[in-house]
């Protein structure tokens, strides 16, 4: 098959930029000239160099084409418009609250793989996109369009070095270099050279070309396409606005729509004035061959096996991660691993050792790391990225936009609190329940034992959406039945008599405290219910509820976390409307090296210490509700 | 003065060496390899070429020396122990809760600027102390010590932009190449050509060497002062564990401590057989120039003008963040500001116009920009970073890092919300309450209206340690007296009566739902008690209490951000001793585009919203507290 011709694609790229400047002003905000600088590219990748079918996105051997600079949403909606995904009127409909069409892109749309509109994300994800179409054996190639501003974040170089690692030749970046950031010039300009340069550096094919010069974009295109060892970048000179006077090439435009009527109808006018009289015929869009899908997914809960772990038995529940890791990987060849350069303290060595194909190791790299996973996610992967709790912050805004996605990663995070001991607070998790309870749509699972752990990681295998698993680094005995039930959302009660003072609610290494605790209290003729809330997000309010109303309206949350964010702020919520009081012991202070014991006692989350709470909280409060 | 002879410097490496090996053995943990594999590098730059006092080692001219490698903390121990900062008997107290010789190196120690242990953060902090270096024009030169494996994090080619941009040619990066991860050989291994390549490509002068060569080092640490226009990375290669034949050069042995007893003591004795027989002199470590401190902190409450905002006018709060942000600049020339290129959103553009010297540009690299803000704040500055508050979570991690640090950084977030409308939710801050919340020292404050921006603002410039200040895009009205009184921990009461039935607690753009909300209700004959908790963290206790008892313990939150972490949680935790209900409404999906005020009501946080809580919590709960 043929290109079109450039004189029907220059008109296309027209139409593009005119179609972006009346949806920002129909919209009364946007980003046209990000739209115009961006055009001829968009026009040549959709008209004559990606296979795909408009009516079926997400077929598995279709190009994948993720615009990481988001905020040129209007020209993406503008080109599948083009390409028939749906009637160009409803390009009018941009940024309102009933359309789809959205400031940014989101997966709402059936044509958008991952979110964006946080910059220097979807090259990451374009490596997962990349690595799921080698993965399933698939053709498809992948393309991400950058701007030049974003290739500041520090995650576009994450990104970058994993793409070599990883030999991507099927991704092809088009960085949009058109000079001009949000408030100024960008740090390197029109300096095409040295752009490209880094990007070699960093093991990559790159090739510099005007970005309006459609010859030389199918140019590179096409020999982007005859690399095979590693992954492209063309880097494209470019004008912000370009074609419309009023703005071309200049500062000051950034996110500022054309004002409706007069202006924009200028501009369009002008734009319009650019089209080449042709006879050539009209792209014809080739479509991907028929691929037989991957058939339902797998129901881990049902076919995961029995745990082989016996009470008593000691072992950490990141131990039981990499075993189950590796069980879950068995039963479903969509379950995927990633490592950010840990892996032999998150035990996912274990699911490599067994499947390497499919584990993709992102060195100390946790930004590429989920950014990749969202991308395996967004194709059909049930991916399990994992490192230290603690350096999941470093992909915080990764994580955001994999809960804007609604994405499937399931994201695990080892030596979670002070129970790590003496590597010191650096090391020490204590905001992770924090940064994933604020996902909306997030599920926060944290077992305290092996058992609990291999059941709640086929629960996370199954569950829609982002899933994080909290682990520990100590060992810990086992002490659920290997038949026991776990559900997202539930609970277990691990002490209860019917005279019980107050309810203590666990998770993870507290659950042992709080243990410790009933029964050092049993033995002053106290009895405690204890709770183990395994379910952290969404959590067992109904057991809560009952357990506050036979415990007098006391509740003790003990959690190896700050005070802020986390269990205590789960369980009051949960029981906000019952009158209750709910206390939460959790580490309150910038904590230090020290034994994992000595640490857990300093910052007030040992057995002593909730023994204590409870004594003060029995000594000091009447009853405030009553067991109905 | 001329260096110490190498024979000389090799003793003391070697010297170090043991020290590491015996430190470790001893806390039965630890990373002794990463340590031999610096050793020489370190004796270096200890004993050769840093100009400093080990007594008093925060002298504003001394050279700096940020170990971003903080797992290798031990060698930084022994090194400092040697120069006569303190006995070298107290290094066996590595790791002990007793001890400020933490698992990794935090500012306890007088001779710690910044905290490190979470990788690839040291070279941002380096930016920032070389940046205030210039700012004091201090001949002071700054040295960071990397690991090969950090470098993978994208935050270090945030801060090798940041270097070239600023041009700062009195910071010298040192990347110890030892070739090998914690799980793995590096992606890059020893190919130190390649690795110098990108640093060149980034901007940098760059040098390879063997970092074993002690002549080597000094040349290339000499070569590094003679370049004037950018900053220098030496590129070293190494062997991990060198010294000790046991783990010289080998993999799987990343963080294994050498067992006390005959381990330990086989590597001491190889190690002492590498030392050379010399007479020649022992060094003198040059002391830095005595320089005049910079005087007292202003203080800012007391000195910044009284705002000269009249009630009623609308302004939104973070355009009074880039009016009042000048004006902290004009009190103190300590203070400093950093931008995300969103200076023009911001408003902290104002603060450029009139202080471009201490206004820095970090570009679309919020890591970056967090990480030179707390060097900056380790050396006496008073800096306030800003951008979009969502996008602090690139910087999560880094604020964390802060946290642990104690240090002053006062980050601004801007366009927090779903208020923000059509851009949509990739440019919503939803979590960052609790991102910030979640560290512990951090001190939250949320200004509503102009005048409390201001005040708020003089207070977060004299508030030890981090300081987290939310803004809002849309204009709201001037609702504070000019002379009002704001304090860190304070609230105001907005609406009160003598039978409120509820209490409302709003900050930032909810407040003017709530009072709205109040206005319609009291049409209805119910009256509300209205709370703007200006102060999230901490907050008002008692406000909150004396309000709940006085509203029969009835309190609504009402906040634009995700419902868990943020105000609400804050609120419960305040009252969870008085039995009070506390309900949240928060944002609790994925929101989308739309006009800020039909966002509002479509997350059910707008006064429409919070009238119909107050009914339906008034129809169906009976009075759970007594007023007394």
């Amino acid at each position: 098959m043929s290109h079109p011709s450039t004189a029907v694609l220059h008109n296309i790229a027209t139409q593009l930029r005119i179609d972006s400047v009346r949806s920002t002003s129909e919209a009364g905000s946007g980003h046209p000239t990000t739209c115009l600088s961006a055009a001829d590219i968009v026009a040549a990748l959709f008209f004559a160099e990606m296979r795909f079918d408009p009516l079926d996105p997400q077929n598995q051997d279709a190009d994948r084409f993720v615009l990481s600079k988001g905020h040129a949403a209007p020209i993406l909606y503008a080109a599948w418009a083009a390409a028939g995904a749906f009637p160009r009127e409803q390009l009018l409909t941009l940024r309102k609250l009933t359309s789809d069409l959205e400031g940014h892109p989101t997966p709402r749309l059936p044509f958008v793989d991952v979110a964006t509109g946080s910059l220097g994300q979807g090259l990451a994800a374009g490596i997962g996109i990349a690595l799921n179409a080698r993965r399933i054996n698939s053709p498809s190639r992948t393309y991400v369009l950058l701007g030049d501003g974003e290739t500041a974040e520090g995650s576009v170089w994450e990104a970058a070095d994993s793409g070599t690692f990883h030999k991507l030749s099927s991704l092809c970046g088009i960085t949009d270099v058109n000079g001009l950031g949000q408030s100024r010039s960008t740090m390197w300009q029109h300096n095409l050279e040295p752009i490209a340069a880094r990007w070699r550096a960093f093991g990559w094919h790159a090739i510099t070309i005007d970005g309006h010069d459609m010859n030389a974009i199918l140019a590179a295109l096409a020999e982007a396409k005859s690399i095979t060892d590693r992954p492209t970048m063309i880097v494209a000179g470019t004008l912000k606005g370009k074609g419309v006077k009023l703005f071309e090439g200049l500062d000051g435009w950034h996110g500022k729509a054309l004002k409706k009527g007069a202006e924009a109808d200028g501009a369009v006018a002008e734009l319009e004035a650019q089209m080449i009289k042709t006879s050539d015929p009209a792209p014809v869009i080739p479509k991907p061959a028929h691929r037989t899908p991957e058939g339902p997914v797998t129901d881990f809960v049902k076919a995961l096996r029995t745990p082989a772990y016996k009470l008593g038995e000691t072992i950490a529940t990141r131990e039981a991660y990499g075993t189950a890791l590796a069980a879950l990987g068995a039963l479903d060849k969509r379950v995927v691993a990633l490592d950010a350069d840990v892996k032999n303290s998150t035990f996912s060595e274990r699911f490599e050792k067994v499947f390497p194909e499919r584990f993709y190791q992102m060195f100390i790299a946790e930004q590429a790391m989920v950014g990749a996973a969202m991308g395996l996610a967004s194709r059909g992967a049930i991916p399990f990225p994992s490192s230290f709790a603690c350096f999941l912050g470093r992909a915080s805004d990764f994580i955001r936009m994999a809960g804007v996605s609604e994405l499937g990663i399931k994201v695990a995070g080892s030596h979670a609190g002070v129970s790590i001991g003496e590597d010191g607070p650096s090391q020490m998790a204590l905001e992770d329940l924090a940064m994933m309870r604020a996902v909306p749509n997030c599920t926060v699972l944290y077992p305290c034992d092996a058992v609990s752990t291999e059941r709640l990681m086929a629960i996370a295998a199954c569950t829609p959406g982002p899933v994080y698993l909290r682990l520990s680094r100590p060992k810990t005995p086992v002490i659920y039945q290997a038949d026991t039930i776990f559900t997202a959302g539930g609970s277990a009660t691990l002490r209860q008599s019917p005279n019980d003072a107050v309810t203590i609610v666990g998770a993870g290494v507290t659950v042992f405290e709080a243990l410790k605790a009933a029964d050092d209290l049993a033995k002053e003729g106290t009895r405690v219910r204890v709770i183990d809330a395994y379910s952290v997000q969404p959590i067992d309010r109904d057991a809560l509820i009952a357990a506050g109303r036979a415990t007098g309206g006391r509740i003790i949350t003990v959690e190896d976390h700050y005070a802020h964010g986390g269990l205590g702020d789960a369980v009051s919520e949960a029981v906000w409307d019952q009158g209750f009081r709910v206390e939460r012991l959790a580490v309150r202070e910038i904590p230090r090296s020290g034994t994992p014991e000595e640490l857990l006692d300093k910052f007030g989350i040992s057995a002593k210490a909730i023994a204590l709470a409870v004594r003060t909280l029995l000594g000091a409060s009447q009853p405030i509700a009553r067991a109905r």
